[in-house]
């Protein structure tokens, strides 16, 4: 299987990466720079239409979407114990996990980094950012009071849900928001992320700072 | 297996109930009414903290978050042939499939029905609408041109992510936005969706007009 990720830096497609990276795959990966809008450039539109990242170019056509990416990396390389593949309640509730931060949390960061996407005109643009603040820390609040087991996403096996919490997580400082540690499991939970050999090595492939 | 779907009429949960009955599935449905804002009163908070549906409790606990419910109830029914379950590649189109939907079209619909999530005061919330209306449209125009394949959302066969399109879909006409026509292929796998037995079975159950 000959795999190229598309990846912009920084962006959720980190993740991917850094499971790419966890399952000791052999693959390709292409930074794809928001900062020209490359991701609008009609060679990039012809990989993906919606014109973001991730995109996984497989022998099968292109993946696009992290919850399906990332569950695919984990049937992929069975052998790096990713996902709970044999146990359909258990994935279901990983699914649930990955599901709830591309629904909830990353569209919270949208309105923060990109409220151009949901009003025109500074005035609206600016209360979209400030509310989007708010729903950015409900979320993590929500996430460290309800159903962020510890000390990995969903409990005490590592799974292909850390690596996705672990980049929404290195946006908070990028935001005027609280801080990683106004939310101590998810804190713990950074710290354990940083610490892991294969998210230096998505990052510099990526051409990031060290984590 | 016992198992309880909390749906509330209309909302996106009705896309599990299909599925459930597509599957022939014995559970018990609870129907949630959200003009009350029952998902705000303790008993629900205590099945669901997150204040949403759908939410299915089962004998190993409790799943949130249509693409997790949606892939567990196929996994839970093989007979239904609801998934490409022994194909990763084709359940990796699946899972992005529903996972655009749960990430960027129906987050385009609540900022039209539920713009004071996203911005305080009438005229923001206006701006927030008017631009939520935009992106509907822009992701039904995307999802017709790119990457709706037909007759099904996902190709040939029947899948899950077909009544998870089907609730979008019927949410256009409520909505101040172009008719389903204004989408050819789309407007199609409505109608076909319209008359499979499951959604008026499961309508019914949920005590909405027929489909």
């Amino acid at each position: 299987m000959t795999l190229t990720l598309y990846a912009a830096p920084g962006s959720c497609a980190v993740a991917p990466a850094i499971a790419l990276c966890e399952a000791g795959a052999d693959f390709e990966i292409h930074a794809v720079d928001y900062a020209v809008n490359e991701q609008r450039s009609p060679a990039f539109l012809a990989v993906n239409p919606k014109g973001r990242t991730p995109a996984l170019v497989t022998d099968h056509g292109v993946l696009t979407e992290n919850p399906a990416i990332l569950a695919y990396i984990a049937q992929l390389y069975p052998q790096a114990n990713l996902a709970p593949l044999d146990d359909p309640f258990a994935f279901a509730r990983l699914q649930s996990f990955n599901a709830w931060i591309c629904s909830t949390l990353h569209p919270a960061f949208a309105h923060i980094f990109r409220p151009t996407r949901y009003a025109d005109g500074e005035g609206h643009q600016a209360e979209v950012r400030r509310k989007g603040i708010e729903q950015v820390n409900d979320a993590f609040r929500m996430a460290e009071d309800e159903f962020f087991d510890g000390p990995w996403a969903v409990g005490e096996r590592y799974t292909l849900a850390d690596p996705y919490l672990y980049v929404m997580t290195s946006w908070l400082p990028r935001a005027d928001l609280r801080q990683v540690d106004a939310y101590p499991k998810i804190a713990e939970h950074y710290a354990r992320m940083r610490a892991r050999p294969a998210v230096a090595e998505a990052r510099a492939r990526l051409g990031m700072p060290p984590p």
